[in-house]
C-alpha cells in the first residue's frame, strides 16, 4: 500500500464504553468523540459498540463455543475495527467489570479479536481521573496484544470546576474536547504507522 | 478483650471463587482449604460465598439503593465476615470480570462491605500461576480498604506436572494443600493481630 | 502489654525521602511531618534518614557482607524503627532510583529490615501528585513484608495552586498540613494495632 | 522508504542489563543476544551499554545541565540507537535502582532520549522469572514514550532444572536461547513496522 493511499485512508475504531449508566459521563467523552471526529477529523469513523448485553463470562461457554449471540456479534463488531477507543471509568482503582467482561469473552479460542489493534484510552472519573483503571488496562493489554498510543493520554476530573458535563453525561468543557480531539489525531497516526 | 480469649476465638471466613467455571481450579482451592481448616486449623471456619447470580454492576441500580435481591444477600454475608479468602483466576493478565464485579457492587454506598477486612489471596492459573491478577487485587484492595497478608504468597501453575487437580478440579498435590493451609494459618494470624 | 501502656508508648518513625534534590518537596512533607508530630501528636517521634550516601545497589557487595558502612548503619536505623514513613516523588511513572536503591540495600540477607512493619506514603509531584509511584511502591512493600496502611492516602500536586510549598521547598499550605497529620494519626494508630 | 529498502535496513540496537553484577545472568541475557544477532539475525547489531558508571540521579545536576559526562554518553548513545533491549532483573517485585536510575537521568531536558523508541524486555531472575519487574517497566515506558513489543515475552527463572546458566553467567540453555531469538526478531520487525 502507498503511503499516498494510506494517508486518506479512512480508519474505522470501535468506541466502548466501560460504564454502564445511562448518564455515563465516559459514554459522554465517547460521544464527544465521534462529533468531533465527524466534524474535524477527516479519515476517521468511529462506531459505538454497546458492551452491556454481553452475560457475566464464563469460560465453559466460550471453550465449548456455545457464547451467547450477544458475544459473537460483539467479536465480529470488534475484529472489522482497524482500532479501539476505550472510555473506561475507574471503580475501586482499577477498571470495570462490563468493561473487563467485555475484553475477555472475545479474547478467547477460536479468536482473540483484539490482537494487534491499535488503541487509546480515554477516562473520566473523581480523583486523577481514572489513571488507575488506565495502567491496568495497559497490562490487560499486553495480553490482549493491543498497542496503546502513549501520548496524549487523557484523565479528567469529571468532578472538578469549571463544570466539564451537562446533565445528560455530554461534554460541555472546550478544553477537554481539544484534548480529546488530540487523542484521536495521535489514535489515526498511530494505526496508520502501525499498518503494513 | 483478652488475648486469651482471641487465640481461641473462632475467625469466620468468606470464602470468593472469581471462576465461573463448572470444574474450575479455583473452586477446588476453596474445597479444600474448607477441609483443611476443618480438620486442622481449630478456630476456623470457612464458608463459601456463592457470586456467580450477581448481574453486571450498574452504579445507577447501586446508587438507587435498587441493588437486587442477590446483590443485598452478599453484602450482608460479607459484613459478618471477619476476613476474606479470593480464589482469583488471571484472566488476561488481571482480575476475573465475576470477581470485579463482586468487589465493586457491594463496596459504593449506604456502605462499603470490605472495610478494615483482612485478606489473603490464592490462585491456580496457567503461566506465573495468577500473580498478575494478585497485584492488581492488591492494588483495588487499597481503595476498599481490604489488609492483605503479605506473607506467604500462593500462585499455582495448575498445569505443570506432577498433576495438580482431578476431573472435578479437586486439588490432589499434597505439597499445594501444605502451602495452603500455610496461606490459611497467616490469614487466622493476622486477623486476630488486627483486632481490636 | 496492656493496651493502656500500648496507647501511651511512643512511636519511633523512620523517614525517607526519595528525592535527593536540595529543595525537595518531598524533603518539605518530611519536615512538615516532624513538625506536626512534635507539636500535635503526643507519642510520636519521626526521625529522618538520609539515604543519599548509599552506593549504587550491587548484589555482589551485599551477598559478601562487604556493603560499605552508609548500608549498614541505615540498615540498623530502619531496624530499630518502629514504622516508616515513606516521602516518595514520583518520577517517569515509578519510584526514584535512590529510594529503590535503599529498599533493595536493606533487604537481602543477613536480614529484611522491613519485615513486618507499619508504613504509609506520601507524595509531592505534578500531574496525579505521585499516585503511580505509590502503587509501585505498595507492590515492592508485598516481597519487603511492609504493612502500609490504606486510607487516608496522600497525594500533593505540587504545582496547582494556591501555592503549596516555599522557595526552601517547606510546606505552606494549611489544608495539606491538616491532610499530613491525618496519615501520621493513622500511621500510628495502625502501628499500635499491629503490634503484637 | 520503500519496503524493499526497510527490510534490508540494519536495526541498531541498545541493549542495557539492569543488574550489576559481575556475573549477572541478564548481562549473559545480553551476551547470547549479541551473539544469536551476529549470527542468524540479518539486519540488526546490539551493542551493549554500561549503566554502572552513572552516579545515583539528583535531578538537581541534571536541571541545570551539570549532568555529569557519563550521563551526557549514555544519554548520546541512546539517541543513535533504532530501538533497546532491557534485561531487567526483578528486585523485590520491581526494576532494579541502577536501571531506573539510568531511565531517569536521560529522560529529562533537554531532551528524552527515550521517546518514541521501540523496545523488548528480557528477564532472568527467581520465581514468575521477572514478570513483575517487567509490568513496572511497562508502566515507566509509557510516560518516557516506549513501544514495547507485546509478545513474545521473555520470563526465565534462572533457578530452575535444568540448569540455565554456567558459572561465568552465559547462558547455555538452547530453549532458552531459541525463545531469547523470537523475541529479537519481533524487535526488528516491530522497529520496522514503526518506522515512517
Amino acid at each position: 500500500m502507498g503511503s499516498l493511499a494510506t494517508e486518506n485512508q479512512t480508519i474505522k475504531v470501535a468506541a466502548i464504553n466501560g460504564s454502564l449508566r445511562e448518564s455515563s459521563f465516559n459514554g459522554g467523552l465517547i460521544r464527544s468523540a465521534i462529533e468531533i471526529a465527524k466534524e474535524s477529523i477527516p479519515g476517521m469513523e468511529i462506531e459505538y459498540v454497546d458492551i452491556s448485553t454481553l452475560p457475566l463470562m464464563n469460560i465453559d461457554l466460550g471453550v465449548r463455543e456455545q457464547a451467547p449471540p450477544a458475544v459473537k456479534a460483539f467479536g465480529e463488531t470488534i475484529l472489522k475495527a482497524d482500532c479501539i477507543l476505550f472510555a473506561s471509568p475507574e471503580y475501586n482503582y482499577s477498571v470495570s467489570a462490563p468493561l473487563k467482561n467485555a475484553l475477555d469473552w472475545v479474547s478467547i479460542p477460536p479468536v482473540n479479536v483484539w490482537a494487534g489493534k491499535p488503541a487509546a484510552i480515554v477516562s473520566a472519573s473523581g480523583g486523577s481521573g481514572g489513571a488507575r483503571a488506565q495502567y491496568h488496562l495497559r497490562q490487560i493489554g499486553v495480553y490482549l496484544d493491543l498497542h496503546f498510543i502513549n501520548k496524549p493520554e487523557f484523565f479528567l476530573n469529571a468532578f472538578q470546576p469549571p463544570q466539564k458535563f451537562d446533565g445528560n453525561g455530554d461534554l460541555i468543557d472546550a478544553e477537554a474536547k481539544e484534548r480529546l480531539k488530540d487523542v484521536l489525531v495521535a489514535l489515526r497516526e498511530f494505526t496508520l504507522r502501525l499498518e503494513k
